[in-house]
């Protein structure tokens, strides 16, 4: 284990969970929270793991970046939605070596970060986690845990591993969470987008579980074709994901109890959808080769119409409320 | 005004509403029903139009074809999820010059019905109507009511207009319903689905309304999108729609008061949509030549799904009950 220091910038199902495990583990850790700032503060953290329920009844809560000491590790648990905020949150809390873990789904975050913090700070991660935070300060843990983490290099290039993701890696896994380490982030975000783009999708604008999905001949075969055109964007990348990684994603699901998905539960809640990361930003990479992913177009135009939508009304039920 | 005697099979918002102003107009004619037989046999029909509010005390009600008498003309305005029923309704009812008149959406209905009556007794009809049945009897037409009828001719060749086909134009002139003859039944067809295919399907997917989807500029252009769609879907039955065709339904549809699509409200009251006829039978037809139609075709695995659950869970619900 290091002696690395650890902020966690968004401390909700992710970063909530990862930060209590590292402070677990002896780590320092200082969270940034928002809504339950005053309750964390007073009360700690709760954590429900099928790896095993702990408590933290003391943590280091902060509801702002300038109270907290500068940090070897930034880790970034926020919704990319959130990523506006990062250019106000980020800077003070650098010091020479600092480095900036991001944590997210989709595609294209860490240019925008690399731009804030510079770019030989930035690692980017895909977390195979199942969490909920259930209430303030009280995180259920599901299932999975993995963390696959390579460094960012200018337009998602090959980057070798450092000394300093080694060390994260160390931590984590002296915290009980399982780390990958890859020279290519590129591969491992849009190998995360083949199941993220059609099950994300379909779940907000079919109002459905991932069960139903599967379940329905007319619907799979959907999954099945948005994910070949997943595979298409990766290889307008020149990255290369084998067709058998689509069968393996199926069976996954397959297995995977009644599921709503991320994007779902934030459609559920009125937030704003995850849709330019996921959707936007794979769309436009590809599209900057010339490669066209029709059936991902489409459910961009369909998303966007709802978030929109949704949002909407939320605003003008609670101008009514 | 011609001596043809006028069968209404399906007497609802469509039927019910021609049946009537047939009637009133002289005709004699005779109304299959369903749900309301026994109300409208004892209280007849009630039009609300914005042409005229009229009653019909009295009308030839029935709710079996072998009860009503032989006619010259078989009005079929049934939803096209209801034509396995024709089989067994329509043989009783025709003389050696019956003609069967088939007005509704989609395509691929006429082969079939020609299967059960012989070939050249179909003509197919394109109706312009908003129209809906409010209650038993009752009927509120809203707007529009023209009618583009053509023979159908096998594999929908174009086929010349006929002496009938021009006696029945001036049955329903008289009854102040405007009526179109053409040749071209298939193109007529294909129109009609340049509107059919993207709003009606984008109102059960998105729960929305026309004034939403043409609002927000994403769903806009998807329906644009698959407007071309259907233009190229057209085409590959050697039928063309011009390009400008497109910005006449999108100037249309801006008219519109905020409208609710048939399939929406079959939806609502979880009834089978028609899939089979406004999106299926095109793709199959485009399909059979070659021609990919991937808007649509997502369409339909995207109303597929819903339209399977939908029901499935008004059967349960109703099991609880």
């Amino acid at each position: 284990m290091s002696n690395n220091t650890y902020a966690i910038i968004g401390s909700g199902a992710l970063g909530g969970f990862y930060g209590a495990k590292l402070q677990k583990a002896g780590l320092e850790v200082h969270f940034l929270l928002h809504n339950d700032y005053q309750h964390v503060l007073e009360n700690g953290l709760i954590i429900k793991s099928k790896d095993g329920d702990f408590n933290l009844p003391q943590v280091n809560a902060y509801n702002n970046t300038n109270k907290m000491p500068k940090c070897d590790v930034i880790l970034i648990g926020l919704k990319t939605t959130e990523n506006h905020l990062l250019a106000e949150l980020l800077p003070q809390l650098l010091k020479e070596n600092t480095v900036v873990l991001l944590l997210q789904n989709g595609l294209g975050a860490e240019p925008k970060i690399a731009k804030i913090v510079g770019e030989d700070r930035v690692i980017g991660g895909v977390c195979n986690l199942a969490s909920n935070k259930v209430s303030f300060g009280y995180i259920h843990h599901i299932d999975y845990g993995l963390i696959r983490i390579g460094r960012y290099a200018r337009n998602y290039q090959l980057a070798e591993i450092t000394n300093k993701m080694r060390e994260i890696t160390q931590d984590f896994e002296s915290a009980g969470v399982r780390v990958n380490l890859t020279e290519d982030l590129l591969l491992e975000r849009w190998k995360k987008l083949v199941w993220n783009i059609p099950y994300n999708s379909l779940s907000v604008i079919l109002d459905a579980r991932t069960d139903e999905m599967m379940g329905d001949a007319n619907t799979k075969n959907l999954v099945i074709e948005i994910m070949r055109e997943v595979l298409e964007g990766a290889k307008s990348c020149e990255r290369q994901i084998p067709n058998s990684y689509i069968q393996e994603m199926l069976d996954h699901t397959d297995k995977l109890p009644p599921y709503l998905t991320s994007m779902k539960i934030d459609y559920e809640r009125r937030r704003p959808l995850e849709i330019e990361g996921i959707i936007d930003n794979p769309l436009r990479m590809a599209s900057e080769v010339g490669v066209k992913l029709p059936k991902i177009g489409m459910l961009y135009q369909q998303l966007k119409f709802l978030d929109a939508r949704n949002r909407q009304n939320f605003s003008i039920q609670r101008k009514i409320k």
